[in-house]
């Protein structure tokens, strides 16, 4: 692909394709991750690609779960890492009790440990990824998806997901942790699972997290746990689903 | 990927994704290609992955327009042939006179040539590409995409796009010729431009289409000229868009 133009109305989304297709290419996601991809874009693009305020209000209660929580976890997959590694990194950063768990719908041995070692060379901390030898297995899903780290996921009482699939999300959720996903469609499985849903496009969404859990730092629990307390994440799921209506009216032609 | 089960509820889409990743394995169609069919995934979800009304409205006003067309083409990229090689060849059969020509956003001779071989062997008559030696430019366009066989979109009267983008499609509009594009977002560019829109997922359009020329073949003249004359593609346009917010209120949840 050529040079995005800087100006152009939707470099920002060009410049993703273009790292997702490089991690593609570099055997960090795969093809189902492209079209995964293809499809988070159409939903972005009606949503006006840009982070809207049912998206600031799940991370603000997001910001408040992981910092409550005794074992966050994220969960992370091809495409989270070709997109986000920055984002992870500062994330892992700001969180220092924050464990970073690669888990692929598609594994490979080969495939995990490109994963982990593009994450830690691009200064992500607390990487880890269960091993056959070495996991626990989240009830209700089959093979190697049900691998947990037993010092990550598998401790976990609180799981940030990204580009999950549903089987995955409703196990976990099943598994009685708290689980907050990132997810496009407020339409899927996993939007629906999860009990805060962040639906806003990954980069987008953990960079602004990041500044949210920087100034929540110096905030009191209860305060925090208030947040929690008050949010309501049907009322998110329905602002989503009623900004794709409108995106299906006013969404520039282009 | 594992076999997909008759019974899944979303059988039909999955092996479409299981085609397009076997046709970019092949080099018929390129990563951007997995991105694009994923957007046009989330979009065929939003319509509810059925042949909608406005769809057939706008199959049967391409069925008369190719049929009272003199010089009818229809332009194949790597996707549509990754996808719809049995409904091209159909096509082919069914109307004699259309011309199939392939061309490419990331053109490359191989891919060029091995597309062609591709339909050829899969039965599909009046298969033509451009050449850089022996080609007509459409103007308005850059580089390789401006080239039309002159024995094809060259001399056309009326072009059938399949999955193509919106400057190529508008530069076609303006050069006179009459367009039909399959667009499964009915606010892109391509399917604002066109003075046709079918608005579905490939083949499905294209099987249909198939039908009903089939069973326009012996229809009047004028009465197709009628049909073309009373259709309007900005109803069919607010049709679509209509049942786009619809999806997002009543999709099922998978």
């Amino acid at each position: 692909m050529t040079e995005i133009p800087e100006s152009h109305p939707r470099a920002a989304s060009l410049r993703l394709r273009k790292k997702m297709i490089a991690g593609f290419q570099s055997g960090l996601a795969t093809e189902a991750g492209l079209l995964a991809h293809g499809r988070g874009e159409a939903f972005d693009y009606l949503l006006g690609e840009k982070t809207q305020p049912f998206a600031e209000s799940a991370i603000a209660a997001t910001s408040a779960m992981l910092l409550l929580a005794e074992f966050p976890v994220m969960s992370v997959n091809g495409n989270a890492a070709s997109l986000a590694t920055e984002q992870i990194s500062r994330l892992s950063q700001v969180l220092p009790h924050i464990a970073i768990e690669v888990n692929l719908f598609y594994r490979s041995e080969e495939r995990i440990a490109g994963i982990v070692d593009h994450l830690k060379a691009n200064g992500v901390r607390n990487v880890l990824s269960a091993d056959p030898a070495n996991c626990q297995h989240l009830p209700g899903i089959e093979s190697h998806r049900a691998m947990l780290h037993p010092q990550g996921m598998g401790q976990s009482d609180c799981v940030l997901v990204a580009l999950e699939d549903g089987d995955r999300c409703e196990a976990l959720v099943n598994s009685g942790r708290k689980v907050i996903s990132i997810d496009l469609n407020p339409l899927s499985r996993t939007a629906q699972a999860t009990q805060v849903t962040i639906v806003d496009e990954l980069t987008r969404a953990m960079s602004r997290l990041c500044e949210v859990i920087a100034s929540d730092l110096a905030a009191k629990a209860g305060e925090l746990q208030h947040r929690i307390d008050a949010f309501e994440n049907s009322l998110i799921l329905n602002a989503a689903a009623r900004r794709i209506r409108e995106g299906a009216d006013q969404r520039p032609q282009d």
